[in-house]
């Protein structure tokens, strides 16, 4: 159990009809004016935003309104909203949404106090000073940003999509209603599962040696998210396989997966290597959603690594598949090797059970697209990175084509 | 998954000798002068207090101390702490300690600016309103008060020990050093480990249905607890399994193990039942260790209420401890009676290969012990009370009697 900091002080509020307590439970945290954060569409075709404003109005909450977040959310609408929440002077930012919405949301409550502009934050390390509350209503199941200290913001000009992480800006409130995600299809249902997955793994390998409690806390996560996606896929209103993976994709990413398994307690645990790898997908290819690139991607990464740490593998495919080594074996048996590659393909077979892609041709990228991500992958995160084994941009290539 | 609150907002500083970050962190969150709140020999007697009031010392923090603290805390001690506090002008309380003296300074936490007498919050249900801030160094992981909205007091006048909850006064602050448990006695390990997995039991037999997630979570720390204790037993310097029985210990009852399974979001999961029971013991027997009653109260009372859902303690026995009934059965066949059964006994096995009791004539409890106990549970709990099963005292008698 190496050291570790564990600061997880959202205050989530999970229920059915919860959506409309986003005013009374603002008011109590005393806010009077706030900024609502929100995206496209669906937040305003479920009529969800409009309940939440109601609850605001019921509260005497004033509010002004940034709409229009993009997944992938891009700096420039990062800015506009920093700058009508300067305008209007707000005490507090509320955002409606998924992880897009919610990582924008922090970005202004980071960069709003700050003199600067915001995206030194992401591509020059400005540590982060004062934040603005922000409180959140979830709506998209899948990035755990409700209860993060994580935030991630694409720079289209830069062709650049970088995170910085922070427990101050973790949101003070998360309103967590599972109805709202009824009408979530199932693409994004899946993409949302596939990327809590990834969030858990991370952790589990992130070259640390075992941690019982936390690994098995890690493994029960994921075990119930394999559980209750065919659930929702076959019945979107089931209701209490709605909440779970709500409440799992929470637990998956504010850092109890991987308590005891970093390098340092003030880092967050594991090397974040596919995320890594993701991210130059979605930053060059905005259109493609975080999880299905991460479907296609985490098990090419692991595909490519795992002899680097065998026993780790067997445990994950243990915990996870309740798959065993035909016998007692070397590290280097085949068995071990079947044990191992079985398992990977397991995630990768339910990834795509679910709808998710499984190379990287599903989304037409080609052989000839793999240099551009390399040129910033290198710039974004040096050479050799990662945790579980490090990887050089022959190892991003190599795991780029083996996943085309 | 029932509607739920969940609100862990303590920060949670581990590692080997973090002891010593005491005065650091507390400088961090602008703290001048505290209260220094401890127990009774074991403290100053490993030298953990010295390092504490050292660390400070080089912070430039002030202290008063209010040392004596009992297990069972009694209320006269908490009276003249919040005395002391009053006078001393402290802007902030730091326990150093166990179960015990954490929640000795939780009740000077919000005693302190009550006007009344403090006792009034748990004998006469005072809403509790402003607290002073509150940190902690664990000594003892057993009752998991670092992370909870839990408090239990004793008034040995009256011969009762009542408990309050309250997210409010959970600690701002907990330093999680498993180095200061190298130290901490086989029986006092034993009965806090026991006293974990009590708390994890009561939310995990709540009387609401399966809930996959927080089962999970909760079989995984009870798993956690039972692999580690022998190690520890074995080796008291056991780093890892010190350090998995002190993070268990917290996830126990910072309520993560009950998300879900409330009646109501505002209350904790589960009935308490086994809780009220020992807490009657040691109101009346104060020299009886929370965790040594519970090793003896808490098989007593599955066995006397499994039968009213059965499938609830099969899925308990399968996920714990890997047993299942023989095949496919009907509730009330033998076959889930000998697999339920089983598993209870390999529980009560466990304890007592810890070195805990198994009956209630090894604490020289003897029936004519009865009585006294069944009247304050009467005024404490009323009838019924329970949320598994609702208990009768006439239930609470059957339980006690077969536990002599």
């Amino acid at each position: 159990m190496n050291d570790f900091i564990y600061h997880s002080p959202t205050k989530f509020v999970f229920g059915r009809g919860f959506v409309d307590r986003a005013g009374s439970e603002m008011a109590q945290l005393g806010f009077a004016k706030v900024l609502v954060v929100y995206g496209q569409g669906s937040v305003i075709r479920t009529g969800t935003l409009a309940r939440v404003l109601a609850s605001l109005d019921s509260a005497g909450i004033e509010y002004v309104e940034a709409g229009g977040a993009r997944p992938n959310p891009e700096v420039s609408f990062v800015r506009d909203a920093i700058a009508l929440a300067r305008k209007s002077e707000v005490d507090a930012i509320l955002a409606v949404g998924g992880g897009s919405t919610i990582d924008a949301a922090k970005a202004v409550s980071f960069g709003m106090p700050y003199e600067g502009d915001v995206w030194d934050f992401f591509a020059h390390k400005q540590p982060i000073g004062e934040c603005l509350p922000l409180a959140v209503v979830l709506t998209i199941p899948a990035a755990g940003s409700e209860g993060s200290g994580s935030c991630v913001i694409s720079n289209d000009a830069e062709h650049r999509k970088l995170g910085v992480s922070g427990d101050v800006f973790r949101p003070r409130l998360a309103i967590m209603d599972p109805e709202l995600t009824f009408t979530l299809p199932p693409y994004q249902t899946a993409a949302g599962i596939t990327d809590m997955i990834a969030h858990v793994c991370e952790r589990y390998f992130s070259g640390v040696g075992a941690v019982p409690l936390t690994d098995s806390i890690a493994c029960s996560i994921i075990r119930t998210l394999i559980d209750a996606a065919p659930k929702v896929l076959d019945n979107p209103k089931d209701y209490d396989a709605r909440a779970n993976i709500m409440w799992a994709g929470t637990l998956a990413h504010n850092d109890l997966a991987g308590c005891g398994r970093s390098l340092s307690p003030a880092v967050r645990a594991g090397g974040w290597e596919s995320h890594a790898l993701e991210h130059e997908l979605s930053a060059h290819h905005t259109e493609i959603a975080h999880g299905a690139g991460l479907a296609v991607l985490l098990p090419a990464w692991m595909r490519h690594v795992w002899r680097n740490d065998p026993q780790r593998f067997l445990s994950f495919a243990n915990d996870v598949f309740g798959i065993e080594p035909a016998d007692d074996c070397e590290p280097h048996d085949e068995a071990v090797c079947d044990a191992v590659t079985a398992a990977i393909d397991e995630l990768r077979e339910f990834f795509v059970s679910m709808g998710m892609p499984s190379r990287l041709a599903d989304f037409g990228i080609e052989s000839h697209d793999i240099d551009p991500m390399l040129k910033t992958l290198l710039l974004n995160k040096g050479e050799p990175f990662g945790a579980f084994m490090p990887l050089t941009m022959d190892d991003a290539r190599a795991i780029y084509e083996s996943a085309l």
